[in-house]
């Protein structure tokens, strides 16, 4: 049995409740952190919305409320034009949920929150040490999405970092063995396990589905 | 020990190398299969970019390049204004993989891929019958992102249904309750566990780091 909620409920819905709601029901998502620096203090924070836009040439998007919780990495990006994405692993799941925390602007939550800030030749944003996957990333362009005042901020791939042994013979990088999590809601984290790897799907390939898919 | 991937090297990757890794190194994605209807079919196809936008009004966007596989679904999106978003779970993850297939026009991937549409009231879309979260979708709009010719297909929560059960207290769906999956990279399918949930990060809250987090 499924319970049906319809607009005009969500719309009445006490805001805690919509919130933690509506923040659940896309699925699991992405767990980052974003690197920045400013003139006076590198900043760090989590993301769950980092998404895929295209491969060639490498683009990632993350979707980002101007007017709250993450406006030094808004502003940090917009004025120097670099930052990075570390994933957050099963050790880092704490402490990464705390740098979205209201610091005063001057606290780097690297040293509130206990991460290691790494620099590398050539890049102008803090990387975290700590994590198996590091991505520098260079803004290319803020897309206003004008329905609610977010934007989509557009970013090319300049530098990419990853634990030797994490890559599979495809490519891909395997993201159970870096122990990467996942996020769902706006506070819960979630280990992961691969379950299937399927072939690119043909349509004169497609399985006898009554056998196989239990 | 990391290896260092710089952007020249990512761009004289091999094609299919390159797709592997860049869409792996956004982290874990939501697993979902968009329903739409044209005139003479019902469409369904596996989409991993759904994301949060916003929750008062309550928005979802994902992303889509209009000219390659999930043509009909932007099609059908366009012409009729409405559509589904419903969870994949750890028994339909093979058969949601087969709807990316090429299937001709006519071909409805629900019957081919063995799901059962499910029509409700006021909803000129179909959803899909096993999934433990359905969304309704209203579209709102398509932005542009230029710099690769993608596109970011904005829609409003029009009606929402989930298992009973699955609801928490505090609002949110616990998604382990629906074995909902997660996708890696194009072809990686994930079983999810919650491994902890924190409460509303506080800069005076923040707990002893070295005595909890391992």
């Amino acid at each position: 049995m499924k319970k049906t909620v319809l607009r005009k409920t969500i719309d009445q819905m006490e805001k805690v409740q919509r919130l933690n709601l509506i923040n659940s029901i896309s699925g699991y998502k992405s767990a980052n952190l974003i690197g920045t620096q400013s003139e006076n203090s590198s900043n760090l924070a989590v993301f769950s919305s980092v998404v895929h836009l295209g491969s060639n040439p490498p683009l990632l998007g993350m979707i980002c409320r101007p007017a709250t919780v993450p406006r030094h990495t808004l502003q940090n990006i917009e004025s120097n034009g670099y930052y990075t994405i570390n994933h957050i692993t099963e050790s880092m799941h704490q402490r990464a949920h705390y740098t979205s925390a209201k610091f005063e602007e001057e606290v780097s939550e690297f040293e509130a929150c206990d991460f290691q800030e790494e620099y590398k030749t050539d890049f102008l944003a803090p990387f975290v040490k700590e994590s198996p996957v590091q991505i520098g990333m260079e803004w290319v362009e803020n897309i206003p999405i004008k329905v609610n005042g977010t934007l989509l901020i557009v970013g090319e791939v300049a530098q990419l970092y990853f634990e030797e042994g994490m890559q599979e013979e495809n490519g891909e990088l395997d993201l159970n063995y870096g122990k990467v999590v996942g996020i769902s809601g706006l506070n819960a984290y979630h280990q992961v396990n691969k379950i299937a790897h399927y072939p690119y799907a043909r349509p004169t390939e497609v399985p006898n589905f009554e056998d196989s898919d239990s």
